[in-house]
């Protein structure tokens, strides 16, 4: 089973992702947790270069890497650990990808975007995308408190850009409401696991 | 206007590059020549990422780290110096990607690296290509007298490689003909960039 967690930063996503991770190997399953961009030594690479000041950057060129980062990570890393059984937990897949490049950067239509995605991860699509929906004002109040390092070429869009990144987040689950659920981020954060628990048992794949 | 030089490794077509950038030099001509993958600060990160031998690198991601770097270098090195009037002369553009990724490594169905090439140069597309045509066994016989670190990723396919990206190459020449020129590349250094200058100079935008 693959499960994504999205969102815009600051959302709280990837502390769900991790609670998630733990409480799956609590109960004796083997499962991966993987963070976009990164994993493989060539993800890995590319994640330095997107968070690199000293280069330019094309919008356009930054949603290549990205997608030849997730690539490399389906290849080298999600797929086998699906074919070994494990459930793999993304922080961060495809629909990031829609929502910044695509709707934060203004490119590329989405029709295109989708045909594309499905070249990138070899037709792969999660089981499930758990969206954690916060206010642009909530995930920025959450940010400023983060380490001045992290506020990197991903993360400095400016408010309208986080504005443009959560509404197609929230299209994308309209679009596709039996994959993506979304979530109130603002919820107490045990409350928000729990609730991810509960939907992740109901799951048809899950054993 | 926008030249460019294909071929396979070995082909000849870097040198032809050269030739006909100095002779555009030499007549006063505003040029610019590039080489792919490299030119930006970007692309040049990349084409080192591509040359490594301690990377793995799956083919798709390949074909997305090849286009990152063509998308950086149309929008930061060749639309600038087409628009301030110079000829840009590439060594390798798209058909490379189309021949070594598309057909060498059997990835993704033509009709779709079309559209996705028009992505990735913002629709940009060359006024003349010059395809140095040779077999494979003369241009593994060139690149036998090279340096040792040139056997790079790039060059490391065997001869069924590439023979598949030289079929490649011809079946793009015969479907783009007003585009792509074939020149026998086992002709004389001097006779090849003779017949190149005297395509040029009657191409309908050279001045």
């Amino acid at each position: 089973m693959l499960i994504t967690f999205e969102g815009i930063d600051g959302s709280g996503k990837s502390t769900q992702a991790r609670m998630l991770e733990e409480h799956l190997r609590s109960e004796g399953r083997s499962v991966r947790l993987v963070r976009e961009p990164g994993g493989p030594p060539l993800a890995e690479c590319i994640r330095s270069l997107l968070l690199s000041h000293d280069v330019e950057i094309s919008p356009f060129a930054e949603l290549l890497l990205f997608s030849a980062a997730r690539a490399q990570l389906v290849r080298e890393t999600i797929r086998p650990a699906l074919n070994a059984g494990s459930v793999v937990i993304c922080d961060r897949f495809y629909d990031s990808t829609t929502a910044y490049q695509g709707a934060g950067r203004g490119l590329a239509d989405p029709a295109w975007l989708d045909e594309f995605h499905k070249h990138v991860t070899d037709g792969l699509t999660p089981d499930r995308t758990y969206l954690i929906d916060v206010s642009v004002a909530v995930a920025s109040g959450r940010r400023s408190g983060r380490d001045e390092d992290e506020a990197d070429r991903m993360e400095s869009g400016g408010e309208n850009f986080f504005e443009r990144v959560r509404a197609a987040y929230l299209h994308l689950a309209e679009r596709e409401p039996a994959r993506v659920l979304v979530l109130d981020g603002t919820l107490p954060v045990d409350v928000l696991h729990t609730m991810i628990v509960e939907d992740f048992v109901r799951l048809p794949n899950t054993k």
